[in-house]
């Protein structure tokens, strides 16, 4: 049975997200996980997901790149406190959020993000993510998040 | 009656964009339009583009904003050429992209996207964007768009 990913450990509240709530039944539902000191995450983007015909729109891109990015600072932060994600993962948020495209993505194949830890202090994380098609580096981001303010996923 | 935006004047062949394509019947169809020097798009989210509950996710920001950049990146690129949008837009794709979250973006109100041209070149074009709620500020971009490579859209 495959590990649960960052994303499942989210409290209730604060998985609606479009891009990676598992609570969103309209969203992406995106799921991150480590592989290594890397972290992993694996989309199919859907045939109207095109930007010019044949390729995958960039804000799709935009948008996995930063919830993969959000996931990976939240279970980094998680495991540099010395806590486990069963007891609850951390909620980070998008401060800055930069990428590069460095060729079209080609729509049809599972795409698959490899995110690397950056920076990480108390509330802030810097994560570095390829976005790979067919093995080949298609895009490549920087998402700067930072530690959820307090109150703000209570409505 | 309103005037024509900038997406409505793409080639049959490229206004297929999950962003702004009118052609695409799932995605977000984002018109923009000039105003004065600066140009402008308005969306309203749907409520299920959410982020933590209550504010709008940041995917869909950094959608809004690349396509709203490419599309002033074409209408100011045609404009500079002496041509007019009648006689066919100019086609840019997105080479980097890059989002500033300045505060979370309420969902509900209406969106307002201002751009400006930052640096006008003959295959790229640098534009900047606000992304505005309720009068308020909350993301900041810079979207780098490049003349799209022949044949790219011949699919």
């Amino acid at each position: 049975m495959p590990n649960k990913a960052f994303q499942d450990f989210y409290a209730e509240d604060v998985s609606h997200c479009y891009g990676c709530g598992r609570l969103n039944e309209h969203g992406h539902q995106l799921k991150s996980c480590w592989d290594g000191e890397e972290t992993v995450a694996r989309f199919t983007p859907k045939p109207y997901h095109t930007a010019i015909p044949g390729y995958v729109y960039g804000g799709l891109i935009a948008s996995l790149i930063d919830c993969h990015g959000t996931g990976t600072a939240a279970a980094a932060a998680t495991r540099a406190r010395g806590k486990d994600m069963e007891s609850g993962l951390l909620r980070f948020v998008t401060a800055s959020l930069k990428v590069d495209y460095l060729r079209p993505t080609p729509l049809g194949p599972e795409l698959e993000l490899r995110g690397t830890v950056a920076e990480l202090k108390e509330r802030k994380v810097v994560v570095h993510i390829t976005l790979y098609a067919e093995g080949q580096a298609c895009a490549k981001g920087e998402v700067v998040a930072v530690l959820m303010p307090e109150g703000m996923g209570k409505g």
